[in-house]
């Protein structure tokens, strides 16, 4: 049987993070809702520090550690966000973060973590070259490793904007997050479990990295293999913490086309005037495509992040 | 002897309104405010109505008038963010309003009047078209020219951006908006001196559009002739309500360079994750010019608008 977070668990990172990250707002848009005939209510993890939920899990994790363990430091495998994140939280701490990252990552994202001051270790970008680098890191160093979802401190951690969220909204009728790894949807999930048992959670996923769904469908976790979406948060697999957790407790996932994130990503820079990423306009993108679903329904919807290259808009 | 708004009007504007525009946040960045040793107040009027502070000159202006001039509508001359702000205040009231725009409009601003329902008329794209198609208008319909800043009432509505800023930071240092026609400044102004006596005012300029710095100079307005700048919303000249306002109250007019406000627009994109136009971007260039001055002390900039084409960024 596999542990999951409990009531206590999320209610204390909440507690325990409060101090460190940015109770960020939950933001709606009369033109949007007029455009689809729906209440929208956007909970703006775009400006969360690092530009992410992500640090919500990152900063939970550590405040979990020892004396002896911050002392030691903490490493990850990431190019994404979970890195600059981890890097961030641990010199909140003053502690060290080891970062593997494959040599062909962006050089805007090398930087942002050396920014925070985490040592990058580089290998090959194959699944095998960055285990065995994390591997050689841990055993070199006795850095804690934090996986980027597939950890309760973490999903325990990212399911505070939910639980946020629903403080200030009440009860909704669904609330949507995007699915990758599945941090965010399974701590989406239970925060709406534990704290609004008449919300629906949906998944929100591209047609192109459909593996959540996928998974969902055969009862077992089918690996994300080659996924080809603009939205570069959403690629990796479901973990065995995460599986389980979505499987029980969210409603279902609903596949989106890259038109139609791309399309959410636009209509929310315009009307809306803020910055999100490509993963954070899936959950809009499923509105798009099924407007009379949301009809005259109260929907939240956890804008991941805003960590964009401005240099490479998809339109 | 030129009217100014009064105190009153200003706190009767701040009333009225308040049903109809939004409270916008206050922002802040710490990673700005690290970046240059300084602590800024963002007023986000980029999430305003219509996506910039002119919704509130606007509004004032149309609850200002009586039936029958409700009845026959208003006009006015722009391409701007001042045609839609009308445009909408109007329709909210269920009046009418007529816009004279130079023929040569972009698309995506003729759209933008059209979907709040006001009527365009158009026109060739010089100062005497401009100026005998609405003459017209107003000839013809009886509508109330409501000049976008050189009016009492578009003053007042817009002093009301800056009343809600200080009254959210206390006293400033400084307290920084853009400056085109002077509508904006010179409000902020009024608001600082009735509000906030201790705070500075400074006009925020670019330097290719630096008609008001030397109009300050001289001692008299200056008109803006051939003004060469990506702020599109300061391209016009001083009013002769908005001078003597400026002159009275206000600390001083900085100008910058192009560079500094695609670095500043730049900046506020990626560190803070919210859209704001060139124009909105010409305080922080301030800062970014001038970063001694502002060190360690409390500094308020307003956001001005968000609307830009995202198909043309100037990065």
């Amino acid at each position: 049987m596999i542990e999951i977070p409990s009531s206590m668990d999320i209610q204390i990172a909440s507690e325990k993070i409060k101090p460190f990250v940015h109770r960020t707002p939950v933001f709606t848009s009369q033109s949007i809702n007029r455009m689809f005939k729906t209440r929208l209510f956007f909970k703006c993890e775009n400006f969360q520090k690092v530009g992410a939920f992500k640090f919500r899990g990152a900063i939970n994790s550590i405040l979990s550690l020892n004396k002896n363990e911050l002392k030691n430091g903490v490493a990850t495998h990431s190019s994404g966000n979970h890195a600059a994140a981890l890097s961030l939280a641990a010199s909140v701490k003053n502690s060290k973060a080891f970062i593997v990252m494959p040599n062909n990552a962006p050089k805007i994202k090398i930087n942002a973590v050396k920014d925070y001051g985490a040592e990058i270790i580089f290998c090959e970008p194959t699944l095998k070259a960055r285990e065995s680098a994390l591997e050689k890191v841990v055993k070199d160093t006795g850095a804690t490793f934090i996986h980027p979802y597939n950890n309760l401190k973490v999903i325990a951690g990212q399911a505070t904007a939910a639980k946020e969220l629903l403080e200030e909204t009440g009860n909704l009728d669904y609330l949507m997050a995007p699915v990758g790894g599945g941090g965010l949807l399974s701590g989406t999930a239970l925060s709406v479990h534990y704290f609004s048992g008449k919300t629906k959670v949906i998944g929100a996923e591209p047609k192109g990295a459909d593996d959540a769904f996928r998974s969902l469908k055969a009862g077992k976790i089918i690996p994300s293999v080659n996924p080809q979406t603009i939205a570069d948060g959403l690629l990796t697999s479901l973990g065995n913490i995460t599986f389980p957790i979505i499987q029980k407790y969210v409603s279902g996932i609903i596949t989106v086309k890259e038109k139609s994130i791309i399309q959410a990503m636009k209509l929310v820079w315009e009307r809306m005037k803020i910055i999100i990423e490509p993963s954070a306009a899936v959950p809009l993108a499923v509105v798009l495509e099924n407007q009379s679903e949301f009809e005259n329904r109260n929907t939240g919807i956890i804008l991941s992040g805003g960590n964009v290259d401005l240099e490479k808009l998809p339109w």
